[in-house]
């Protein structure tokens, strides 16, 4: 029998990513699209408490059933395996993402967690993202590597209760070296905030930054992307930091 | 010198629980309040992109320097770093929430993404939960248990990167049985959909959820709190599941 494969995203169900992520995942089983019905870029694990969720029927392919979901990219996966769909799906994949999730954007992406809420309903997940953040940018190279690796997770036993972050280095096919499976950088955003002032007198402030990375290893997924590697990295839901336990121990509390 | 403090929460600048961390506090630094201008719980590490963040200055103690933020938790945390406090703080206190955010939660939590924002930026953080949910808990146990920790972080080495994820049980401090650090019991929360229909005729659903312990080891944060003990987890930024890299290496990707 085909699998079932929920398809999910951040940038909305109309961005040009999740289409070519369909394309792709069609070929390997039985499709549903549960997506965002606008942009929710840098939700992270937001979840809707304070007001209800709607969801209503689109057609984004003639033959695939799609609820666009008014609420963050969690919420989708929640309400799609409780409420829209039939049975759990065997597989969850998110995005293409427009831009990277690689190293710390993983903590604040809205594809990532439809991924991160899929692994702890226990169902193999993986978010998929194009080191490109133009509506314009060519998926093609990353459709390829979206049927190798889904293609893979099909085939293979699945880590239990964890999620792939797979960024796609941007460029053709052909630039690809391969794919490596690595961890994620230690880096950072450095914050600078626009200030303006709008029409009123009321100061604002634009968030802008710019990416750092403090981790030269080359273990990592920033050193896989910057060597034209697909990097991939396995995601858990547990943030204990063990290796401290003792350390704060230590205190005597 | 007296250390500077800053505050932060998700329940909004002006919930109890923020009063009660502050007037603790306030005894062992010199504190700031930057918090967002309404309830954020469940907003994770969201961070506002679409949208430019307005902050106002607010009086919540006459002698503490107050700024109600228009966004996140983690908005907060970045503005205050980089725009509003001069230089950074020596300690990040979030909270106190009101509601566990022990296991799973940490990762759904606006209070205690504020912490681990500030881990990020390499700044001591302290996350505060009480579990009690209600706008008119007590929280005079755990001012108390404020105080021993935050007295206790001043005065040690606090790891880098991380942040502590302090959940109280509810009742008064004498049942407090001590203080222990733990990990992250493994759980989940089964999402149940309350389904209704508006009044132009439209399905809307309420997300309501249980929550799901499947750790019964004695090491873990719920198992702290169901003995009346305080639990404190050290909280990382690295999402990598290390011990799944062969496994998924072994796919020959």
């Amino acid at each position: 029998m085909s699998p079932s494969i929920l398809v999910c995203n951040d940038d909305g169900i109309f961005a040009p990513g999740i289409r070519a992520l369909i394309e792709e995942v069609q070929k390997l089983g039985d499709v549903t699209i549960v997506a965002p019905d606008s942009p929710q870029s840098g939700k992270g694990m937001a979840i809707t408490l304070d007001a209800p969720l709607f969801y209503e029927k689109v057609t984004i392919f003639d033959n695939v059933k799609g609820y666009a979901v008014s609420g963050t990219p969690v919420d989708c996966i929640k309400l799609a395996v409780n409420e829209i769909l039939e049975k759990k799906p065997d597989l969850i994949v998110s995005g293409i993402n427009h831009g990277s999730n690689a190293s710390i954007n993983v903590i604040y992406s809205g594809t990532m967690s439809a991924a991160l809420e899929g692994a702890l309903e226990n169902i193999p997940s993986i978010g998929f993202s194009l080191l490109n953040h133009s509506m314009n940018a060519d998926f093609s190279a990353s459709k390829k590597v979206v049927n190798q690796i889904v293609g893979s997770a099909l085939n293979n036993a699945f880590p239990e209760n964890v999620c792939l972050n797979v960024n796609i280095p941007d460029g053709p096919y052909e630039k690809i070296k391969g794919i490596k499976v690595c961890r994620q950088a230690k880096a950072n955003w450095e914050e600078e905030f626009d200030q303006r002032t709008n029409p009123f007198g009321r100061k604002y402030f634009w968030m802008t930054g710019t990416f750092k990375n403090y981790d030269k290893n080359d273990d990592t997924d920033i050193w896989a992307l910057e060597h034209d590697f697909v990097s991939v990295v396995p995601v858990q839901q547990d943030l204990t930091a063990h290796k401290v336990i003792d350390s704060v121990n230590s205190w005597g509390l």
